[in-house]
């Protein structure tokens, strides 16, 4: 993250910190140690790690510790806890929180939460402490948002469930009452739909990581710790168990079981239950061995054709 | 609908109606029939109805009929069109409409229609009555939209064609000067997009239900009641005829006609021109029963080969 | 585009042309002349042009020449630079740009860039020339826009990469330090994703044309002058080379290299490198000769099934 160009007295002040070192230095950023640069300040909390943060590119060194070598030109800042200090700077000069952001008199926001502009917070909606909300996402009424997650911009919480009735005229929507309940420490992509439940709740097991583009029908529940790539969909009242992996582009139809462990390969549809531990692919989907065969045999006709023309 | 807690007094005041029954009662919200809780008003309008709604968890009742029995805790609220009286308090509390939200001058609003926040809507757009405009739905200039139509969040109407002119060293794009026409009772869901036409109008027919994540190229013309599931892209300047069924991740290349009645089944990627009622699969797609066929043949060849070897 | 009612006189003032003609005209848009109707301006610059202008259904002409022939109820705007002329009258009436955009202090704008409502650009963000920024996009913190780019609602640029490390309960993000870099005169489609690098660049080669629903993973480089339909999905550290062509819904694995002046056919799913000018089909992807020859040989198999059974 830029910084304004700020002095290290200022930033000492900011977390209540000893200066050790150069007190002159200017502030430019604040990153972690896998993105520092000059001018940056960067924590660090254990002493495995001290000699790698000090000899960083970084400027000044959040550090537990005073009793460590470091190059003249640079500055510890000394705390009792880097991390959080850390994340106190951060919040201190993170830009633009709130403004342009509608949120509904009813919603609760948790503890260091951060809300990006433009994004819109429905009725009743509960978001827990430590989520990012990035610009632009839209969360529908009455949806429930754990602590430490992440939605990435554009992306749509809660809109209606594709459910109509047919008459012989037109069709029927029928009445969505439910949510979308996201649990602690799910991350979801730019540009994902994760529609509500009709009666009961749309679910996101904890630790699920989705990438962009993807799509979760109405009352779908996907267990925890799953991996989910680019632009699958999956459709209504399925049920996905524990750490099953889904590839980028799969379909998934509406009703089904998917066991836990399972992995279904990129492009896949999945038309029927799959029990656990079982790999798919195809299209129609079927276990990946099987249809790997089908892909090997395929060849060795055409092989064969050409041989008898 | 959460509502502020509100007296039953308060709200029969907003519809100008009787009230029967316990006059203290404190409202939370109002909802339809199948949504209710206890705070809640309900309404019921037909006589067929009127115990279902009486005995909901719903704590007051707009009814047009003072003669009936109910629990005595419970409000009777007496008007004579129920459903005119529920709209026009979700109306009066309807949240946050306009706010945030970018209306051209020269764009025209119909009656009763809700845009939500964060909304942009270009110059010269026409939206009718009884819509309802989520978040952040973008509509660029000269679209038409009709009446009794629905567009979720992050939905955008009438960007530009993807039509390039190939020269050498670059691509030049056409000037697109059409726009986008989506016809009464059409919903659209979440993040879909919907290209303007380059020299006419990509159109929506009447009554047709598209899911989330859907592509419509420029100058494509969609029959009416259609349902599109979701991660469908349908290229530019195709025909698709009235009540077709397109279910997920369907590809349609351009210029193509599709006829009425048509089924075409997930991951399909349609190639050529389907006639009245046909059900299409595979990629490149077929006829069903042919694709079906070939499906199990390759099952069979797997199985020989297996014999043979 | 829509004009408020002005005068011809108030146009020649804006642009300070000189009026030759009918001096009462009252002005109503302003269009090229593929899209001109009545009560528009259009510009012509070319004498080859000169006729198709003045005879189009343009009211008035933006021209450089006075000496010519045209209907006396239409008037001639002289100007020694139509085409400039008429991006001054497009700009003097452009609507809305910049209310309810939240960029940061730290970004910087390019001249002529018109950057639509409720757009959100991060800090450290650099946008080049004339470009245009459409409704809702959201640019994160360190991305670069070249010149002459356009980018359509609803797309997001920048979100972090989809790269977790895997621990027994839990997964690990990836501390993303890269950004996206989009080159002179890309246009990127409506719903986009574009992913940063984890510590490199993702990179938009110049001329390239991307449609809508495209995501594009970390650290992927793509190169010059390519196009890419809808829907299709390319994940990360990937390399494309120029002039290469991917039809809708196609999806390509991480890691690979893709030549120039490649093909990719719709809904394939690529999980090898390509070398230059080869053209691809099917799932999984391969050279579209023999794919196209597998697609016939299962055809020959079900009637020779069909003759056996």
């Amino acid at each position: 993250m830029i910084l304004p160009n700020i002095s290290i007295k200022d930033i000492a002040n900011i977390i209540n910190a000893k200066i050790v070192g150069n007190t002159d230095l200017i502030i430019t950023g604040i990153n972690e140690i896998h993105c520092v640069n000059k001018g940056d300040i960067v924590f660090v909390d254990h002493p495995k790690y001290y000699s790698k943060a000090i000899h960083s590119n970084a400027s000044a060194i959040i550090i537990n510790n005073e009793n460590v070598d470091f190059p003249k030109e640079k500055a510890l800042l000394i705390h009792s806890q880097p991390f959080t200090a850390f994340n106190q700077i951060i919040r201190h000069f993170q830009p633009l929180q709130h403004s342009l952001t509608t949120i509904s008199p009813t919603a609760k926001i948790g503890k260091n939460t951060i809300i990006y502009p433009n994004v819109y917070i429905g009725n009743n909606v509960s978001i827990g402490d430590n989520c990012i909300i990035y610009p632009n996402v839209v969360i529908y009424d009455n949806c429930v948002i754990g602590n430490n997650v992440k939605i990435h911009a554009n992306t749509t919480i809660g809109a209606d469930a594709f459910y109509y009735k047919k008459h012989p005229d037109s069709f029927e929507q029928l009445e969505t009452c439910g949510n979308v309940i996201i649990e602690d420490f799910v991350h979801i992509g730019a540009n994902c739909t994760i529609d509500k439940g009709v009666t009961s709740s749309t679910i996101i097991g904890a630790h699920s990581k989705l990438d962009n583009h993807i799509h979760i029908g109405h009352d779908t529940k996907l267990g925890k710790r799953c991996l989910i790539a680019a632009h699958t969909g999956i459709a209504g009242a399925t049920t996905i168990g524990d750490r099953v992996t889904i590839w980028g582009q799969v379909g998934i139809s509406s009703g089904l079981t998917i066991g836990n462990d399972v992995t279904i390969l990129a492009q896949a549809g999945v038309g029927e239950n799959i029990s656990d531990r079982q790999t798919y692919f195809g299209s129609p989907a079927g276990p990946a061995k099987e249809k790997m065969r089908e892909v090997y045999a395929l060849k060795q006709l055409v092989n064969l054709i050409h041989k008898l023309y």
